[in-house]
C-alpha cells in the first residue's frame, strides 16, 4: 500500500460515563491523525445488551451489534481507547467484544487494532492492555505492538472543558497513530 | 475456626445461557459440599445493567447490585463458576464485578474466593482463570490457589438432562470444595 | 512475497533436558515444513550465562549470545518450542531472551515469531504462551495468532525412541507451519 | 499469632547488577521493617546454574539451591524485589524459582510472599508482578494482595551513594511491610 493510501480507522471506547477521560481521548484522535487518515467513532458499547447466547439464538444478533460489526469490517483498523476496571478490561467493553466475536463473519479477524488506555492512577490502564492482548489472539486481530499509549494521571491532562490538551500526551498519541497507519499500509 | 464450624458459600455463574454448562456445575455444588458447608446460588449477573458511573451517581446502585453485595458479605466465601469467552473473563461476569467493586463497603475485600471454569474445548477456561486472578488482587479477595478446577470437554461430562454426572469431575470439584472450606477455616 | 519464496525458520527450545519432549518436537519440525521452507535449530539456550548487566558492560556480549542473534537476524522467522515451568516461561528461555533483547540491533524487532508448547499435563504449556505473548510486545516481534499449538499429554505422543510420532499432533503442527509461512510471506 | 510475635522475612532480588536499584531497595528493607520484624537477604539468584533436569538427576540439587530453600523454609515470609525485563519476570529470578520448585519439600508451598518492583520507567515493573502472581498460584504461595509496591522512575529516588532515600517511597514500602506482617500473623 502506498504511503498516501487513504485509511479510515474507527474508535471503540471502553467507558459509558459522559465525562469519560477515555471518551475525551477518542474525541481528540481525528485532529491527531496523520495525513490521509480519518478517524471516526463507533457506536457506543452501551447500546448492546448483556451477551446471552439464548438471545442470539431466539432473536438473532441485536441491530446495534450488527451495525458495529459492519462499521468495523468497513474500517482499515480499530483503535481501542479504554480505562481499566479492577486490573482488567471493563465489562462493558468485553461484553461488546463477546457479541461481535460470535458473528459468523467475525469482524476482528485479521483486522489491525491498536490500544490506548488512560486512568487517573499512575498505571494508566496498563493491566487492561495486557488482557486485551490475549483477547486479540483469540479474535485473530492484528495488534500493533508499539508505541504503547498508556496515559497515567489523565485527570491532570484534561482541560476544564473536558478536552485532551496536554501537548506531550497529544504528541505520543499522534506518534502511535502514525505508526499504526504505517503498520496497516505494510 | 473449628473443623465443624458451619460455612456458607455463594456461587456466581459467568454465563446467562439457560442450558449453560457452568450453571450445571453450579447446580451440582450443594451435593458435593463437605460436611457443615452449604452452597447457595447468587442472583444472576444478567440482572445487572451495564456498568455506568453516571447511572450510579444519578440513581444510586441498582437494587440487584446491592442485593448481590449483601449476599456476598453474608457468605463465608464466593465460588466463581465461569466459561471463558475470547481467552478472557466473560463481559457479563466482569460487568457484575465492576458494579460490586464500586460499593463503599466493597464486598470482595478480604473475602475468600475460589474459581471453577469449564468449556467444551481442551482448555477448560484456563485463560479466564488467569485474568480473574489479577482482578482478585485489585479486589483484595483471598483466592484459593489449589486445587485448580479447570474442566475441559465439559460437553462430554453432562448427561442428557443437562446435569453434571461425570464421576471424576464431581470428585475433583468435591476436593476443591473441601480444600476451600479448610482454607476459609484457616 | 510469492508463495514459493524460500523461507528459513530457526527454532528456540525452552528446555535443557536431553530427553526433552519439546526438543523432540523441534526435531520433528523440518520434516513437517511446507514446500520451500527450511527449519534449523538455534544454539542451545543452555550455552548462555545468567544475564548480568555488569558482565555485558565489562566483557561485552557472550559469543553464544551474538551468534544466536546473528542466526535470528538471518532467519525469516523464529519458532519457540517450550515447556511451561511454574505456570510461566522457563527461566532458561527467558534468560536467553533477556540477553538477546539487550543487543543494540535487537534481533527480535519486527521478526515473525510463532509459539509451540508441550507438557505432560492437560494444559500443554498454555500459560507459558500467554506470558510469551506479553514479552513479544516489548520485543516488537510479530507474533502469529493462530493456529495455536498447545500439546497436552505430550508423553503419550512420543514413541519409545523419543520421537514425535502422533499423527494428529504432527498434523496440526504442520498446519501452523503452513500458516506461519503464509503470515511471513504476507 | 500475637501482634508482637517476632517474624523473620527473607528477600530475593531479581537482578544481578552490582548497582541494581532493586538491590538498593532490598538493602533498605531492614530499616523499614515494623517492630518485631527482621529482614535478611537470601543468597544471590546468580549463584544458581541454569535449570536442567538432567543436572538435578545426575548430581542432585546444587548446594546453592538447597541452601536457599532452607533459608526460605526457615523464614516467615519471602519478599521478592525485582525489576521487569521485557514485560515479564527476569530470567535469572525465574530460573531460581524453577530450581526451588523442584525440591521434594517445595519451599514456597503455603509460604507468605510479597512483591516489590522498581524500574526507571513509568511502569515500575508492574508487568513482572502480574506474571509472578500466576507463578505463585502454581507454587501455592500465599501472596499479599495490597498495598502493591510498584516503584516507577526509581533512578530519581536513589541518592548518589546508591541508597533508597526518597521519603515517599520509603513510606509506602514501610506500609507494605506492616501489612505483610499483619497478613502473616493472621
Amino acid at each position: 500500500m502506498a504511503q498516501d493510501t487513504p485509511l479510515r480507522f474507527v474508535v471503540m471506547v471502553g467507558s459509558l460515563r459522559k465525562g469519560s477521560y477515555n471518551a475525551a481521548i477518542a474525541r481528540a484522535l481525528p485532529a491527531l491523525a496523520p495525513a490521509h487518515v480519518t478517524i471516526a467513532p463507533l457506536g457506543s458499547v452501551g447500546d448492546l445488551p448483556l451477551y446471552n447466547y439464548d438471545l442470539q439464538e431466539e432473536k438473532g444478533f441485536p441491530p446495534a451489534v450488527t451495525a458495529m460489526a459492519e462499521a468495523i469490517r468497513a474500517a482499515d483498523g480499530v483503535i481501542f481507547v479504554t480505562p481499566e476496571y479492577n486490573h482488567s478490561v471493563p465489562g462493558v467493553l468485553k461484553n461488546a467484544i463477546d457479541w461481535l466475536s460470535r458473528l459468523p463473519n467475525q469482524p476482528f479477524a485479521g483486522k489491525p487494532v491498536a490500544i490506548q488506555s488512560a486512568s487517573p492512577s499512575l498505571w494508566g490502564g496498563l493491566r487492561a492492555q495486557l488482557h486485551l492482548r490475549h483477547i486479540f489472539v483469540f479474535l485473530d486481530a492484528r495488534a500493533l505492538n508499539k508505541p504503547e499509549v498508556i496515559i497515567h494521571q489523565i485527570n491532570q491532562k484534561i482541560d476544564p472543558q473536558g478536552e485532551l490538551t496536554d501537548p506531550a500526551t497529544r504528541g505520543f498519541i499522534a506518534d502511535q497513530l502514525k505508526a499504526f497507519a504505517a503498520f496497516v499500509r505494510g
